[in-house]
């Protein structure tokens, strides 16, 4: 990815330091803030106030906030400690639960004094693993794509939910990597932008588009229904915060809609996930828990003012009553394809086995 | 309807004064402000940037518009040229276009001397009968639903979309006059409110809720699906914009995705609408105009600053590309009734002749 024509990641170890750098994504579109972070406290902070967010973005950030929590205290208290304080953060995301299980693997059997340094090594595995995935991701639903579709006019429109592009992982993205892989195979493509509501994460997707230079138009969450009666959408693509082993699709709240609205037009909804979204210990969509957020996130809406100044409005009373669910669950048969970095399945158990033959043993 | 317990209605003639009084629904829900408008211009402007808005609302206040302009000057060409710009106002409520329809019906016979008089009478003939209409409306919904509905819980849970209560007709609402007639006959009535992005109509609906003292949760538009998964939603009732012959829909953006999920999990359907809002000229949804509003809309939102002062904050820069389609076209085959003024019918061209056989003609 490019910041300005300058090639960055989200995310930027600095073992040295004891500390990570990372964009605050609470302050995007409107400023680009990159943040020092040195404490257990602050990285739990970052991802629970979704500074940092994305489910491969959220994983590969908790282990470094492992390894940050390691520097003056190594012992199996500590580590046991910090790892249940980062995993209480976000309850969707598996991804998390996944990276501070596969940390805690190679840290606990090490003596304490070895743990800090391998923890850093650990986390810089993940987030290059991370890269790679995407990287994959991108070349095979690419590939898909050049199978399965059938643009209506000159240009792929694509339609995408929240943001699952480079700023939601380490880079490239899982949503948007086939976008990119588009995009720089010299396929004309264009990105319906979905605004995401209540927290705007499409601002975030349009302007990290923007900085790829891959023509996109924002729309309300609302608008997705009549785009697609009107043929302006030849595809569907999200990420996924968790993959049930029914092939049940954890993903931002909204997403069920888009895929019901594609099965009604006949238009191909894909899910791109790594490894690590997969939840194979969890059948079904329905025992995938959905994280309850603070009602403030709806009442209030950040943006600039007439001075260009970052500021807030309030949309509602603080008394008024808001429910607001942070996820909701796309069930398998609306999905056409689960497209992840060993290559592409239907959404079932036995095409999610099929990819990962591994997981069914027991 | 009753505004901090003052009975109350959204359209005030003034024919002394030349004028009506409304209410500036782009400043609620923070500020209760009386607009007294007292041109034609003015009308036109009010209807066109939505401080009056709702199908019924608009029909009757454009009514009005036509008595205002033909106070100096009521000749033939006045009036064509005041309903031609009234007419320009907004494409796609077919109740402007009846109301207006209907006003140069009674006007054109007359000398041009009675036509001002009879232009007030007729306007406000035009309102009473959208009050007594969706009166009516109100007790075929309520008679509907109780032999429909099964509440899974003690509380009747109602989803809405948009506005379609009194702000957007003269009084009582269409899709809200079930509600409040349930609520009115003592049944526990409890309403999700769709924000309904970009124009946020979901907090008038919240507003006015509020005024009559009935329970509601305001939601992201996002979060439809998922409360209909779980089980928290009994019936979705929404207004129309318009209804084409074949019982097609036209409504508020986001309509189509709740009526999709509707039909995934089993729960009815409703649109309530009086006779002004059949187009049976319209032989088919895909024929309805769809109005193509302001980007802006969508790139400033609007609110209360930290000091209680209303403000608007930029979402997004002026350049970034943005579409805000304002409607979209629910097929028939996904409503489960049309609750009218005459009583409850399918959603097909048969179920509408049933309604108004008057209409068979020809």
């Amino acid at each position: 990815m490019n910041i300005d024509g300058i090639p960055t990641r989200t995310l930027r170890a600095r073992p040295a330091q004891g500390a990570i750098d990372i964009i605050d994504q609470t302050r995007l579109p409107h400023a680009l803030h990159w943040l020092r972070i040195a404490t257990l406290e602050a990285v739990a902070h970052a991802i629970r106030s979704m500074q940092v967010r994305g489910a491969p973005l959220i994983g590969a950030t908790a282990a470094c906030g492992l390894a940050i929590a390691l520097a003056d205290d190594a012992s199996d208290t500590r580590l046991a400690e910090a790892a249940a304080l980062l995993r209480s953060t976000r309850p969707t995301a598996v991804n998390l639960h996944w990276a501070l299980a596969r940390m805690q693997a190679v840290l606990q059997p090490l003596p304490p004094g070895e743990r800090a340094a391998a923890a850093w090594a650990e986390a810089a595995a993940i987030a290059e693993e991370d890269v790679a995935q995407n990287m994959a991701i991108g070349e095979h639903g690419l590939r898909l794509w050049r199978g399965q579709l059938v643009p209506r006019g000159d240009t792929l429109n694509i339609m995408t939910h929240c943001n699952a592009g480079w700023l939601a992982t380490v880079d490239r993205g899982t949503a948007l990597a086939p976008v990119y892989a588009a995009h720089d195979a010299g396929v004309p493509v264009h990105v319906w932008v979905s605004e995401t509501r209540p927290r705007n994460q499409g601002l975030l997707t349009a302007w990290e588009l923007e900085q790829h230079g891959v023509p996109h138009t924002v729309i309300a969450d609302n608008a997705a229904g009549l785009l697609m009666r009107a043929g302006k959408v030849d595809a569907v693509i999200v990420g996924a915060d968790r993959i049930a082993a029914n092939g049940d699709v954890a993903n931002k709240i909204g997403t069920y809609l888009k895929a019901l609205a594609c099965a009604d037009n006949g238009i191909p909804f894909y899910v791109a996930a790594p490894r690590s979204t997969l939840d194979f210990a969890c059948t079904d969509g329905a025992d995938i828990p959905i994280e309850e957020r603070d009602g403030d996130e709806f009442r209030l809406v950040h943006g600039l003012d007439g001075r260009g100044v970052p500021s807030a409005l309030r949309l509602l009373p603080a008394g008024e009553d808001v429910a607001n669910p942070a996820f909701d669950v796309t069930p398998g048969w609306l999905v056409k394809a689960i497209i992840s970095e060993r290559g592409t399945c239907p959404a079932t158990r036995a095409g999610l086995l099929g990819l990962y033959p591994e997981e069914a043993r027991g």
